[in-house]
């Protein structure tokens, strides 16, 4: 059960109808999905949120899929079902495979185990690895 | 400080010595970063490790620099320094640009965001995104 | 499903049911959540948080409401449902509106971007932000 | 180290510069921290965590204070150091007190070891504490 | 919903068939959690997966059990529901008791509040506490 | 450097002293470490932690050295670098070898890779696995 209730395209206010409507055009779908009416109870942030993730995930020197993907693994790592589900979702429309899925779950895997080992022996940063750029 | 000695090459015992050679050979380098050299305090941790993150890390479905765009993702979100800095430059070395490199922050700072907008309005998981595969 | 069985009151040893006591008058309520009947399976446990959370919680420095808003961001920000639903409801009871709660979800939203975008960037801590107080 | 060279003022672009004399601006300081030295890197995101920080933490149904509280206690909660230090600095800004500290400290530490009570026992959540409005 | 359909041993292929034999021998049952049979949708993450556990899992300076118990308390920790029952179902199995679990879980909690504690006051790791070994 | 200075025990209060005081006798020591003395700045924080702390940590259905061990795990877990350090030295104390943190080490680092793996596959908790005890 949501803290607050879904609001409906029927009863948003004007505000929050235009975000859905860039929605639906932008994603060239006539659904919203539960997360952004959810928002919806916070206009402000339904409207900050959705455009900074449009301008966010364009693309750029990243691909729409890598992006996806990088989303996707974020939202494993941190344990979060519902971005999981919705993420996987948008990557598998962009392309992604069950076999990409199953890679980038064992390179999450991987990243989070080795992130550990790191911590626990507490390894000083090596000098080569400073400035990168 | 690191919490065991960081094992130099030369008082490896062959075990050890094994892998930090397969490491130099695999990389066409001939340096070991601090990480292996903590991890080779318990050799069957640093041989599984590496054996592991080869294969995992190999090319498949997905290409070897979006795995390692994908694994420095996971560092950053989970704030582990070390490997930050590590697969930095290991997404570097496989054509990571400055532009990528702020691209991926820039995604994984919003998916950290949504994340826990998700969770702060407990949000449902629609039925449209179950039975991905 | 729960690790352990919720403790009803009627089957509360001594040492629990005085804890159970406490936290009815204590809140004005004649009703003891799931949170305190999981925890009644370790009655030292159940007695320790009960009085480290009365202690805590308390006017001080900081007012009442504002530690359970600080208290449900933490909930949120850790991903912990339990919690968000509980301490969600215990912020309403002390005066947090719909709105409120749109605001605090928006702050631990930019919250957890900003701290991930700190942590990609590796920025360091600059000197005039040392030595606080 | 940073992963990027943190950007000078006189080395930044117009697109940076106007950024960072808008925050000159509105916090009325001659100064640029690190954060955004680190972030002009990448000059749209700069702009839009900027921008959208501003949204978030201005004057709503919380006060500048409480907000500024909250992302300081969910920066410590996430063990950001960068995040601790200069949301640190700004809630003392707005009269956050040492003794207002030492209690937030407090509720973030309690509130880490309650979340993780109840994802012990895997606790259930109570129905009165759903629909919350 | 897993978002990949759980492999039954009727339709696995002879790569899977032969890692469910090894656990259903290795401990002794004729049961294949979901763990496993969500994991042979991508049968090297299986395999890999199953031979790093037995290895990691077998007695050696620490036993079995306390093996456990440490993969419980992290499980819990992590907020990762799944981990915490299958691993507390190990953990029983190996010989906890409810009062381990109830002293388990207060452990984690404790660890979790004082971790805060010590990010919250950004504490520097004494001189006495480097060079562990 | 610390949030807020550290206090040394010449300049603490009756209240602060008396918790220096019980930590030197219980640990036998003449020497109060960092974290105390960071608290100290907030002696109610002080004083509630240190007993809770003592109760935790006392022998019980497990005894001390494997709490020590889950308490140094799940700090690892969670990256905190001052209680992987303090944690490690305590442990040490009650008798952990360095094999012995080679293999929590290792264990901790198993248990973040399979969680994400289950929270990656979203796997549903087997019947089985309920009603623990």
């Amino acid at each position: 059960m949501p803290m607050l209730p879904l609001i409906d395209e029927k009863e948003a206010n004007a505000e929050v109808r235009a975000v859905f409507d860039d929605i639906k055009t932008s994603r060239n779908t006539d659904w919203i999905n539960n997360f952004w009416r959810a928002l919806a109870n916070h206009p402000p942030t339904l409207k900050r949120t959705w455009e900074s993730l449009k301008e966010v995930m364009m693309p750029g020197a990243l691909d729409p899929l890598t992006k996806e993907l990088i989303y996707l693994a974020v939202s494993v790592s941190n344990g979060c079902q519902y971005c999981t589900a919705s993420h996987g979702a948008a990557a598998k429309r962009l392309g992604m495979s069950a076999e990409m899925l199953g890679e980038l779950i064992a390179v999450v895997g991987m990243a989070n185990e080795t992130n550990r080992l790191a911590d626990g022996y507490r390894v000083p940063v090596d000098e080569r690895f400073e400035n990168l750029f």
